[in-house]
């Protein structure tokens, strides 16, 4: 039986999310697994449309999956989208193997410092322009995120070029279905 | 034996986060909780420095804890604290009792037009500047993060009129602990 992966990530907002959705589901078949989009994508139209509908359906659809592949693109905001930070974190406490990826490769204090301008360093922490510290651990997003990846070993993969569309970009999420592959046959 | 709540938020990165977090402990403690904060209030130089570290005492945290009260003010986007978000995730999974707070009482459809510009409606959908779809359930955040607060009745604790300073404002944060340990006596 091939093992089956929830695909969690904030490509569900896309206009053109059922078609993003079927392509990481094509991928997914080419290395052997299922992968369970949150949206329907036989009948997007016939699913749940209420949102504590949608939540049941997640949550199903997570305890149903023998992984996660969680796209960590930043999403309105420097970091990941809430709702993937949140399923990242059901699916380590159901302790079910995490992978997951990033289509903007830059260190967390690097994005901070994009979006609120320059950092300043006092008694060795470093604070961003909001005068909020900024971790410093050349991690790609808040380390909770960061650090339940690196627990397998492999932490989130990265595109190895410039990406023209981040939103939709599906190089980096290839190899890390590779990898989930490789890891999930293994068990 | 109190009952032990685990402090998940943002103001961690305050530079002011040690009297922050001794002030919501206090709160607990008036309350017949015991808090407990992600840096350690007695010695804050002592805790764990590295991510690894401060990401496995975090977990320690949240399986010694009883329940979660997390504050999901945005912060450095439209929405949660991903760390946070992800936090209230994993202690859905180990279905302990989540309680949470937002001193950013305005809506998520509200909050994407504040931040990015006008909402357009297309086929029943909202989008956003950015061409994504935004949530339009009159929740607070993200749809997984307010339907898990929704699944104990009461959602996300706001404040009763404006606020000053969100990033420190602790009093729908009191109502939430107060609500929390009238919930957790009661078993």
């Amino acid at each position: 039986m091939p093992h089956k992966v929830y695909l969690a990530g904030p490509e569900v907002f896309l206009p053109d999310a059922v078609t993003v959705g079927r392509s990481k589901v094509e991928i997914c078949a080419r290395y052997g697994l299922i992968g369970l989009f949150p949206i329907d994508l036989d009948a997007p139209a016939a699913g749940p449309t209420t949102s504590p509908a949608i939540f049941q359906a997640c949550l199903a659809a997570m305890h149903y999956a023998d992984a996660v592949i969680a796209n960590l693109t930043p999403f309105r905001g420097v970091g990941a989208d809430p709702g993937t930070a949140f399923e990242l974190g059901y699916m380590l406490a159901l302790g079910k193997p995490l992978f997951g990826y990033t289509n903007e490769p830059a260190s967390h204090a690097e994005r901070v410092r994009s979006a609120l301008g320059p950092l300043t360093l006092a008694q060795d922490q470093l604070f961003a322009a909001d005068g909020c510290a900024v971790e410093n651990f050349e991690l790609f997003d808040n380390l909770m995120l960061a650090e339940a990846l690196l627990g397998r070993g492999t932490g989130a993969f990265m595109p190895q070029g410039p990406v023209a569309d981040p939103g939709r970009d599906l190089g980096a999420f290839e190899r890390c279905v590779a990898h989930a592959a490789g890891e999930l046959v293994r068990g």
